[in-house]
């Protein structure tokens, strides 16, 4: 059994300390956060300790891990906690949006050995999932081309733009992490971005829709589209081209309903909005990875690194996107 | 807030009474089963008491509503026992195989306006129940014709064959509501069987292969495939032609994955085969509605009415089978 | 080169003698119409001969086949004449209206061992055949169950309902062949008929929808349906059922256009309206079908004895509509 | 009646001849190729004439129109000599494989403003005509995002790689002309490549991979991706991305027929593998756009200049590729 500690109880807390409470092999001691009335909703709902500090929850012998879903900003520091009260942690994406900072905090911790798992939940949903192991398998020979449609339904409030380190950092480090998670080491980034979507985004200094190519060591091609607003729903899907095939996975939706009429044939619901919804199967699924590492003292995946990977691919689109130039990165 | 007791631990069973659990205003208080053992994981696993008796669960003053998971030839004596008890009963489909008995049975609890209803759970699958929605809103116009396929994946053992009442009665039974629930009353009935599948079930006097045809008092028309086996799954479809458009809901898959190669091309996962999986969403859904009817004191749908006019319907395909005509029915 | 005459200029007509003008190997020599006027504009068109009878025609040692395309009731006579003058015939089915007829028209010229070819062309759409190549292969095991949908964009005038012989005789009888060419010989018909569609059709002593179920003799249950309206076109699909697998065939579109947005996702455009669009492959793969017959002195199919089962079947399925009761068939 | 020559009686040559030759306007006076036995094969076949030499061809007053599927090198020379003969000309893709010679022949002829297509057949697929009318016709609002989907069954031999002008000049052209037909003038190009398929194809200089990025005028942002190798046939898809909706349009295949079963559901076909029969409407498509607009006197698209422009977009794209940046276009 993996005694938790859910850390930060806003909209994303508040799902994970659910996903831990309903896992048979974890339990959910206590919760936190600064505005005590989140964190006291949480507690009750579940029937769960409210922690008055997150001093507390790292002096609690009782608690084996902490799952931070705090602002971006205290990551490292929880996760620099995390590791010297020598406790598990899982960390919301991004590990920050700074990369001295993310450098910093992995060499005060690095000799420590720590269990630190960042959440990427996309690579936990079952058709991301099962495509990458097949693909993995061999099912269509050597990856050659790789195609990440990532859209969201609508952009953020114009605050939350502000405050996201831009459009790669925020939105686009999920499919810098699936990429790599598909052909490996990235090697070459180039970007292209714009603002179509709401003029308000470009006058913040950031953009709203983007197009990324990579080039891995392994020689594959990546392609990235966004947008910060999809008229059809949260558009989410992968096409992986290999040398005897194609993989690809696709969008959910509510129902399997279609309607054929005059107008038109075989007309299906727009896919889910809502990320939660979304990936809700993902979710699930990265907690039992993480309980199931803690439990077996195994690295999780993504790791630290992976979330480091993902953060200097942002940096390197949001370098290209200065410069018109293709930038190359080196493998250690 | 209702309170349960779940009667019958076995397959079905368990499912329901986690389903109860799980459900914000619903509490699982007690569970039953003849085969102790069966009744002690559950009420272990679950955290609730194990009744000593049916009668036990129905002088419990602290149970409003029993869940029926028993085997078929226990559900009448259980609704009245319930009925008479002044608590409400979900009780799994079919009321009873013979008729005169289901008769008896309403002859005995009509008077008490009981709260009964019959778990055709596939109404509340969330696909069919929003095709029906938008049929019954209009949005095709008139229904005409209604083709529901229903295969099982692989039929089920011999011995469960031969108390099964046969197809029409097990298995049919569902597709008979699904049709009613559909186009509403039913005023004539043929139908084909065969034994293809299997010639064990043959020999056991029962078909494994089905085809109805129906009309219904409305004029549609409606089609029912069935079979034992389906090598690709548990294969689960309406399609309802009206005379401005047609609406069809189709099967689901574990993931979205599709395969291209030079064999072929968009190769999905086989459907879900288990119908606990297929059906998951419904049936937290069926309970769901009892539930809120239970609170609100309605009338729940499916009713025991709904359940005596499906075996009607499954008794007058036997009659037609026998007889090589098409049966007619009364509308009361 | 297979030279031809075709007989009667009508929509049919003037489509078939485009194709035997279009097929390499077959060239057309005249046409013919009693409508002076029809005939004569296809002559012009195609650069071709119009035979100022059918006597001239049956007469001409430069003819090889004829392709009979006037109004059914003519079909018979010419037919005999055909097989008479030693002439191959293709001929657009039905045969005739009534079986005597036909009966009697086979006892006249089966001695001559004519070569005669009855126009069911859905035979030769490419998608069914190869469907029905497949299974026949047995890719999915032995055929356990077919169903047919067959739905005629809209009603005909009621002028030519009257003329039709009814819907199973008109329409039906398409998908009477399908079956048997996908199952072989039926020993039993039930079927049921309705007017949903159009009043006056009912008024005219004729159906607009109709459920079918047959057993074929190898033991497979057969469902077709059928309407006189739908409205997203002209929908033609096989759904065929076997032990290891399904096999489906669909519709055709315009364009492969799918549109996502805030209503809907991938509405595709309605299925091809016009009998001669949707089974334009067919109707040019069944001239050369009949050409390539001609040119190696085989039997066509389907044959002369296919177009009098299908009638069979239609006029059973009218005895069952008639009298409630499933209708036996003797093979031969 | 427009009077047509073919000049080039290959592949291309021979699919254009027939098409000509079949369309109702059209009259195919002659034909001539370098490969005198080409010639006499297609003028025996379609029973026309074989011209000499390409003089005879512009000295003839009874020709209107050429149709130049000549080798590449001598389309600038042959497009002058129409030119000046007051002949109207379709001429294969590309114009020519360098930029100043093309810039030359249209200085040459500009002045006499000559009637010039260039044949960019993918524009005349019913499919991708059908997307850019309903997307220019406001659909999806503002085009926002393209993704073309561009992949050959199989790479050409490396004799004809080392002739090609490299891919971007050879295949990529097409889809340079395609996001200019759905996005107007480009102004930005970045460009990966990579040989992936064929290490033959790398030594010889050339890659036969590519992800190509580029910015429209307009702001929307276009990807194309290639490869000369596709497993499961000629890959073909246009997906449009706009600020209401998303229309998306794709491949063809054989047939309808889908096969379920134990391994996976819905397996269809491969898609066509092809190209003249995959793009075979498009290219009747292209031959009736040309002799309506030279009936009408009107200008055809895609003129001489969508040839140039293609062309600057497949240079720039090289040259993105040899310095790693994104190369900006003038817009004139």
């Amino acid at each position: 059994m993996v005694r938790f500690a859910v850390l930060g109880c806003g909209r994303i807390g508040r799902m994970h300390a659910a996903n831990v409470a309903r896992h048979p092999d974890a339990t959910l001691v206590s919760v936190f956060d600064v505005t005590l009335d989140a964190a006291a909703e949480v507690a009750g709902r579940l029937g769960v300790r409210q922690a008055a500090s997150v001093e507390e929850v790292m002096a609690d012998a009782g608690i084996d891990a902490v799952l931070i879903a705090t602002s971006t900003d205290s990551h490292v520091e929880l996760i620099i906690a995390a590791a010297r009260a020598g406790k598990a942690a899982l960390c919301e994406k991004p590990i920050d949006l700074d990369m001295a900072r993310v450098t910093r905090c992995w060499n005060e911790i690095g000799s420590l050995n720590p269990t630190v798992m960042i959440g990427f939940n996309r690579r936990f949903d079952p058709s991301f999932a099962a495509l990458r192991r097949r693909a993995h398998a061999g099912e269509i020979g050597r990856i050659e081309q790789v195609v990440i449609t990532s859209r969201d339904p609508g952009p953020p409030p114009i605050a939350y733009i502000k405050g996201s380190g831009g459009l790669f950092r925020d939105m686009t480090i999920h499919d810098f992490d699936m990429a790599r998670s598909l052909v490996g080491d990235i090697v070459e980034v180039s970007a292209f971005g714009a603002s179509l979507v709401d003029p308000a985004i470009g006058e913040a200094g950031d953009i709203d829709a983007a197009m990324v190519t990579m080039r891995a060591a392994s020689g594959a091609l990546v392609h990235i589209n966004n947008s910060r607003r999809c008229s059809y729903g949260y558009d989410q899907r992968l096409e992986v081209f290999g040398e005897t095939g194609m993989l690809v996975a696709g969008n959910r939706r509510e129902t399997s309903v279609e309607m054929f009429n005059a107008k038109s044939t075989q007309a299906a619901d727009p896919v889910l909005h809502f990320f939660i919804q979304r990936y809700a199967d993902a979710y699930a699924a990265e907690i039992a990875h993480f309980v199931g590492c803690v439990q077996d003292k195994a690295t999780p995946t993504p790791s630290f690194g992976d979330g480091m990977a993902a953060l200097l691919l942002a940096d390197a689109a949001n370098e290209s996107l200065r410069t018109g130039r293709s930038v190359t990165l080196e493998i250690h």
